[in-house]
């Protein structure tokens, strides 16, 4: 749940996010990561992000508010247009509609994913694409889904490092959407408790995520059945975000809309997260839920806020 | 179940479907789908295919209406003789009976299957050829039945990026079975529901198919167990047909005839699924199940059907 | 069963079976089943097998009835001085015994196995050795069992592809015992029945056998359990047998002889099945179960059978 | 169980054993087997062989009747000095003891093992090395233990297929443990009934083992639940020695010792199975579990005892 | 549970422990094992390594008692002021942080590993690297956590030999992390039973570890439930260290510290392991749960320690 508030956005980041130039990193990542940092989008260093994988994830039920957006042109349009640093999306989205728009929005090329038609219990995203076809299509990073702590993890491991390997010899950055999912981690907190959402950004640090996708944690009933010291742990949604941001080490963290909220809550969430030491936000739902016109003018006012911090 | 009525079919299409020029596709994918929807059967870019594939997934029972079918030959002189767009078969069907129609009718190999002998609760497709058997073929297509929502989707996606990446290197277009499956699916509706095929459309769409063959979505008693807002949604033949052509994005489709039904209903089903936006139909066993002199003049209602819809 | 009678036989075959010269197939392939048809055995396009698997797929066991037999080099013996037109064996059997045979006795390497100690409910027959194999030996074809219906399909169809694209490659025949096998085949009829082994005829068929091993279909308590139209089906041994010859299409058809039935019965057996459009027999435990002479006899007396069917 | 008794062993083998002169096989295999029977050990055509290979399949319990045991040291000095025709062990006893005795005693590369923690049921035994690696060691033999009727026969199969055709790449012998396991063959009358042993002599010789070692069938209160017509066949140790060794065709036999029993037992079993046509023993706890002179002296006893019997 | 005492330690090592100068190795393991050795941390032959893989492990829980230790930068510079002989951490944490501290420190890179999620029934853990990583990270190990006696051991051998070969291919040494885990070693006296770590460091050792990692043994309720003869075993803290770094056979044994005790306690320790044969320690939490001022002068002692070993 996002905080409601009247906080005054004067101050700079309370928390100092990792810098490109103090990165040990291949050339090709650093020139990918520039782009996306510098090149496009606010070009200060943050990064807003664009994703449009939901057709696979959730099918196209998330269409029906906007049936507009139901044509991935709509997407397209809007991340070239609200100038987005980026747009995320699978192999046939990207492969079918990029021509027009090539080169002036990046592509963040998703490349595993799963239906939800089937339970979360052993969840394990497959490939959807390999990251040679990212260099093909001229991608600047690819994206990764990671179920942290499923029963599948060694699937899931393995996979990622196959991965991991390409983008080493491409110098392609890479992306984590780093989600704890099954039943396990259920019965430990839930898939978003403090405890999943912390272990999820370190773990995708130490396997080698350049850039980290995380849901900002939320308080529940199940809390108590986080391990120690968690379990009993004292915190608020700013020391929940930056505790998440700083097990993510000097990887750099976007945060997720999720579905869709309040404006106001989504400009505190960008603000309190960007403020705690992410780099950045991926948000979906929350724009293209809505009309063209309407989601170009709140883009214009995240793309105000991140103006505002500048590394 | 198809509509009867009595619709006057002079207005043109009424959802524009993709057309071959404004898609970005490969060289090789475009001169492929041009034979496919241009060089052959009706010529116009709609497309007539005839599938011979039910031996595998069904047995030789289907062929017991019309047991001239279960040569194969009946079927590959069916497609010659009626101008069909394509036959899709499998490799022995295809390595073995082709010699005689080389060149007469394009072939759509069938690269996977699998009986229906044991359950479909956790259904999977394998290989039974590879993009390359298509190639020495001199295939315009391959078939591949993507069954959505399995619990076993993770090896369909894999084996499926195989395919995809193959036919990328080859430039042979794909044509994806869309078929939703699986004990969960059953749960949320079923396989025929429109929040399942509706999801197939999309799913195949955002993996990379070039067509996409679906089934016709159909009310049942099960419509309260799709997820909002399919559980409550309102919709009839016309626009259930519409919502899934227009959620395959820029791919094209095609509609399954099924079962055998009357030639009105059958008529009518091709009449109302091109209209929507659909550019062809694969009618197997509504052709096939019946002598050959009939079965070439019902094919010949068709093509006059699809004459009035070029693009 | 076998039907016991007093059918004369000098009728031609009654229903044609495949010519050689009327098929599609590669060089290689022609040579090798040329050889298998013209040159060995009877020579006239008619085929009789010794196969001596079933060390692998029963145990020493089948050897009790005639302990001479449990030497393999009963079985060579018999295939060539009875003058099969092929032995069929694993690796171990061909590469330790056939040295002194080696151009004599036309080889079918049996390519995969297993024991039947564990239950047949997912039953999958594992490679045993490769075409690579059956080329380094001189082999003349290789045999693959397939299990059809087994819950393990899938995995069988992916292995089976592999083998049948290294035969494409080497132009090496491919004969499949179909066999109907697997806890769901048992809830439909099960393996014996008509619908079990027509569907094995016609999936090995489309999957790519040259030629078909198969069982003659058996009525049975269970037969009510088929699909429609099998469970209400009128049909006859001779019928039987031309239903599932007409389903492997323009596949050649053998058939087993199974445990060992009386002398008539088998001549009958013999005898129906060829007029019925088999292409030939493949009989083990009814020839090595008996001392050399008496096989030997036996083998004549078919050959001589054989012999008023030439294609 | 061994006999005892009192019989005079003037008498030439029984059975006659296969001579590698007689064998067909590749120059590799003869020159490394030729090694093997005669260049080491007795040097006249038998085998005894001492195994390490009990640290891994049971821990290191089996050193407690002799510490000394638990250094490997031992056992290679036991090798050399006592004039062993091989050792059989895994590769990191053979890469970091074998330096000393290079060329002084052959190797067996043992290439797969487990712990036995984990139950039996569905018995598998993984790869530890390569055939490569037997080859880079300079090894005369690879060592592999088949689990005979596990349910995972097929991953065995497939496992040891890949092992054979090394084998055969490089010359290299293939000695098969062939072990009747699993939870299948516990309900056929148990792993050492002798349907369970013959069916092993003859699964390994088929599938292209040159050296079986089994273990010597025992009669057992579960003898009747073995199939039709073991579970009511007379036989006594020696014919039931002999019948397994019959059932390994051309292969050569290998018996174990098993766990330790008295010098006079094991002498018997010597003996008689040397007579029933096995050519050779395989004896490691029985000979390790004792002082390295009490240990020496028994192996020149048994040494004594083989060169009654050259080939 | 470390002991307590006051045991004067002028004593020279009580167990002779593994010397590089007499193993056989190739050359390159024998240049990078000089190094860990010799050329950097205490440098007479002992080992002194600081794991930082905690965050996989276990998650960024551990990190709570010494907030500063959750930033890798902590470790990488604890590493290199207190000289320690290696620091153990996975890619993430390598690629990332040791670009400074390149030459000054060794890198053990731990290239497999999972979250403890999941419960560890069927303990098995994935690669997170390859060797060809260590190789180009300039690592002078690797390190890899094998589960002894898990239900999936056969894949962590296979996993384990694939990893074996590379570090032959590379002259690079293996770090094995021997841990009992999975519910059969559970049944059998538990993960830290002498059973258990005895089996373990045999286990490596034939597999082909160069330095294994072992738990002290300890006592506990279940001891009865280990197998013969352990269930009835006399034995004290220093004799089980002793039996198992025994059973370790030539290679060399580290010790871990595991969760946190008192300085007295590991000191204790890290004394009796060495004098029975260590070659030295593995301490994480024990080191890094503690500001860094404390850190480094505990790692002085330790040093001091590890001084009056010299080999």
């Amino acid at each position: 749940m996002a905080p409601n508030g009247t906080t005054t956005v004067e101050a700079p980041t309370a928390v100092a996010r990792p810098r490109l130039e103090d990165l040990d990193l291949s050339p090709g990542k650093r020139v990918r990561l520039h782009r996306l940092l510098y090149e496009y989008g606010v070009g200060n260093g943050t990064l807003l992000v664009l994703p449009i994988d939901q057709g696979i994830e959730h099918g196209p039920l998330n269409f029906f508010p906007n049936p507009a957006a139901k044509d991935p042109e709509f997407q397209w349009r809007l991340a070239a247009e609200g100038g987005y640093n980026a747009i995320a999306c699978h192999w046939g989205l990207a492969r079918r509609y990029m021509e027009k728009y090539a080169g002036r929005v990046p592509l963040i090329l998703k490349i595993n994913g799963k239906t939800n038609i089937p339970s979360d219990a052993h969840a394990f995203s497959p490939l959807t694409a390999t990251v040679a076809d990212a260099v093909a299509l001229g991608a600047d990073a690819i994206g990764y889904t990671l179920y942290v702590g499923s029963p599948r993890q060694d699937e899931d491991f393995l996979q990622f490092l196959e991965v991991r390997e390409q983008c080493e010899k491409y110098g392609m950055p890479i992306v984590v959407w780093s989600y704890p999912r099954g039943e396990a981690i259920e019965r430990k907190g839930g898939r978003d408790s403090l405890y999943a959402v912390d272990y999820a950004a370190r773990l995708a640090h130490e396997l080698g995520a350049d850039i980290i996708k995380l849901n900002v944690p939320v308080k529940s009933a199940k809390d108590a059945d986080q391990p120690k010291p968690y379990n009993t742990l004292e915190w608020d949604y700013e020391s929940g975000v930056r505790r998440v941001v700083e097990s993510a080490g000097n990887s750099m963290v976007l945060f997720s809309g999720g579905s869709k909220i309040s404006d106001e809550d989504l400009m505190e969430k960008a603000r309190i997260t960007i403020e705690q030491g992410a780099t950045g936000l991926i948000f979906g739902r929350n724009m293209w839920q809505r009309p063209m016109d309407e989601a170009l003018a709140l883009t214009e006012r995240i793309k105000d806020l991140l103006r505002r911090f500048p590394s």
